[in-house]
């Protein structure tokens, strides 16, 4: 939460933290703002001072909105710098960076946040921690300062998450609505003129329905069949019309315009029926998503479900990651991840890496699936969930879980 | 363009390049990428090899549409890297870079992009300096190798950016009839049931006009009236009833999903009429933009057009950021920059920094403008142009420019 930021500044021992970059990039710069834009913004808060922000003065009136004592970069002015460095803007950004410091008596251990070109970032706090001797630069291995606060989410939080859950569930009733009202003619979904029904075409209809509730596409949602649904993150060719029969994912992964905070949640259906070779393994995704979502709690890691997963799928015959991790086929990704500010963030329902336990407060997916795009198959079922405060579980998602969308 | 890559490399004395990211926020990997989407993807290329594209399983279908040679990241099992390095990841990143660098004969001199952590990213590198003796890490100074290749765009390119201009224009046109379509009362357009139309019910027409056409509000667009308009960045209040005969500011800067490619235009227009005092400002605007579209031209620099800007509002007497960059009113911004796959990229109109010259392939935008928020208003005017190969003007935006909309 935000409010463990000065006690995760004392556990790293930072003197400071300066988050760079733009909210529409950098989530961490957008958690601090609050959702408040800003394009070339900079955070600085030291162990003993109020926390300030600098902004353009272009965007002077979005920088007073967040609360937080405010500067004008222009009062640094950039062409100045510039003049005295030749026109290097790496080396006249740096030494505008030294004054500010100076003025805010930033010293010591110094963390650097916000998303920059990787080779600039490595340059430029270079060129800084030798321009300013009474610096440290402190760069984190994962998870960092802001992906520990950010993955406890509070009650205020939860709320705006519940709110664009809501909005995503209505999307897809309307969704299923939309193909429900189309008949089928030679085993294809057709439109009132005889024309087939096409992938691109619901995605389309998926699009205005996601706009009328304020709701963005940041990252392309998945609506994918047959072959496609077998490689995860296929999302779905546009010409391609709809069949009955086939296994249908639709991954849906929306952020809330007014909030910035995103939901995700997954449906595999069927249009018609379902194949009596196909059935089963949906049903086998279903009992594995209801074992875990039955089970799953706080205090324990998010390795343990993604174990608890790969066994229940192996013991029912699928090859998983657990034991291959080269397999393209079977169940072959992690269980899921924490959703917030940006779709994927942590905690990680994960074996890899250090263990973070769960706890009250966080929100994750829980998403077991089945690949098999040779046998023109994919299934994958997800909620997104969070912990109460007694560590109870909140389905976010709420929305039932049908196999077959029936079809005039 | 993207086939001065090699010789970039060659100018920069660059023996490779790695572009690591996320399509979604690394624009240099999309460009590299012809806008197929990937999570994690990492592009190399050496002096002497054709490229590589590593990715994720998941998106092993996205990474071969591409064309490139693609491995995925399995074959170089994260997780055992991790336990080799008691789960710390980036030490284990590092140590997987190591092997793929080694198998692909990655040394000498390596420049390094795409969006990262800048704190990871400054740490990662020096790690991974440390752990590969025989690279030595660049980082470049803006602009970059991407920076320098991209802001020459090719004949398809152009053409792409035709396309999305003049889908945009259709939703200017398209919100202009909307506004007509309204009728005043009391100093305020009315919906059919009297209530007032608000900046929030355009906002909302915007959207779906841009999603019935798969433009994407990647940064949201500006709808700023009187006072708000007076502010550059500032989007506009959803509330806000639409009034007659204020500043009303439309800048409207969509991306096509289908490509990836931005269009930036503005118009400032006055719902029903103009007052006497403000009109004479919007011609002011308007005669410095004529002005810029008329002597824009290839071989000169782009601060030459920022240095007339200044010098035309200085001479009709408004302050401007040339002579005092502490302004906040008057012209307070550069005269433009550059559009492509990022809708801020070079080169920039603007005395700032290291000046290229403009040749054919660069696409502009030139939006002069005025802000008084005392006074509320703001008045901005903006196309984007592109040079062709013999270095005339094409206008990607054209479309009126009206000061008056007019209303029932």
């Amino acid at each position: 939460m935000k409010s463990d930021i000065p006690s995760l500044m004392a556990q790293r021992n930072l003197d400071a933290i300066v988050v760079y970059g733009s909210t529409d990039t950098s989530s961490d710069l957008a958690y601090l703002t609050g959702g408040v834009h800003l394009e070339g913004g900079l955070y600085l808060q030291t162990k003993e001072k109020e926390p300030v922000l600098f902004s353009s003065a272009l965007e002077r009136e979005n920088a007073q909105a967040t609360g937080y004592s405010t500067r004008l970069w222009s009062d640094y002015p950039l062409g100045r710098y510039l003049e005295a460095r030749h026109g290097d803007m790496l080396q006249a950004r740096a030494a505008q960076w030294r004054d500010v410091f100076e003025d805010y008596d930033v010293c010591g251990r110094v963390g650097f946040y916000g998303m920059q070109d990787m080779g600039y970032a490595w340059r430029f706090l270079n060129v800084l921690e030798t321009l300013i001797p009474e610096i440290q630069v402190v760069g984190e291995s994962p998870p960092n300062l802001f992906a520990t606060a950010r993955e406890t989410k509070d009650a205020h939080e939860i709320e705006l998450m519940r709110r664009v859950g809501r909005a995503t569930t209505e999307v897809i009733a309307n969704v299923f609505d939309f193909l429900s009202s189309h008949h089928a003619h030679e085993g294809r979904l057709c439109k009132s003129d005889g024309a087939p029904l096409t992938i691109g075409d619901v995605k389309a209809f998926i699009r205005l329905e996601l706009v009328k509730r304020n709701l963005e596409e940041a990252h392309e949602n998945i609506f994918s069949q047959g072959r496609d649904a077998g490689i995860p993150h296929n999302v779905g060719h546009y010409d391609m019309p709809l069949k009955l029969g086939k296994t249908i994912i639709f991954d849906i992964f929306p952020r809330d315009r007014a909030t910035g905070y995103f939901h995700d949640i997954t449906r595999t259906f069927f249009l018609g029926y379902a194949p009596d070779e196909l059935a089963p393994k949906w049903y086998d995704v279903k009992y594995v998503f209801d074992r875990v979502m039955s089970e799953i709690q706080p205090g324990e890691s998010g390795g343990r479900y993604q174990r608890l997963t790969c066994d229940l799928f192996e013991t029912m015959g699928y090859p998983t990651i657990c034991s291959d991790p080269k397999t393209t086929v079977g169940y072959i990704h992690s269980l899921g991840h924490g959703v917030g500010l940006d779709i994927h963030e942590n905690p990680r329902l994960s074996t890899l890496g250090r263990q973070t336990l769960l706890k009250p407060g966080h929100v994750v997916s829980v998403e077991p699936g089945l690949y098999y795009p040779d046998e023109e198959w994919g299934i994958r079922i997800e909620d997104t969930i969070a912990f109460d405060e007694k560590g109870d579980v909140i389905n976010l998602s709420s929305f039932p879980y049908e196999m077959i969308i029936p079809v005039g």
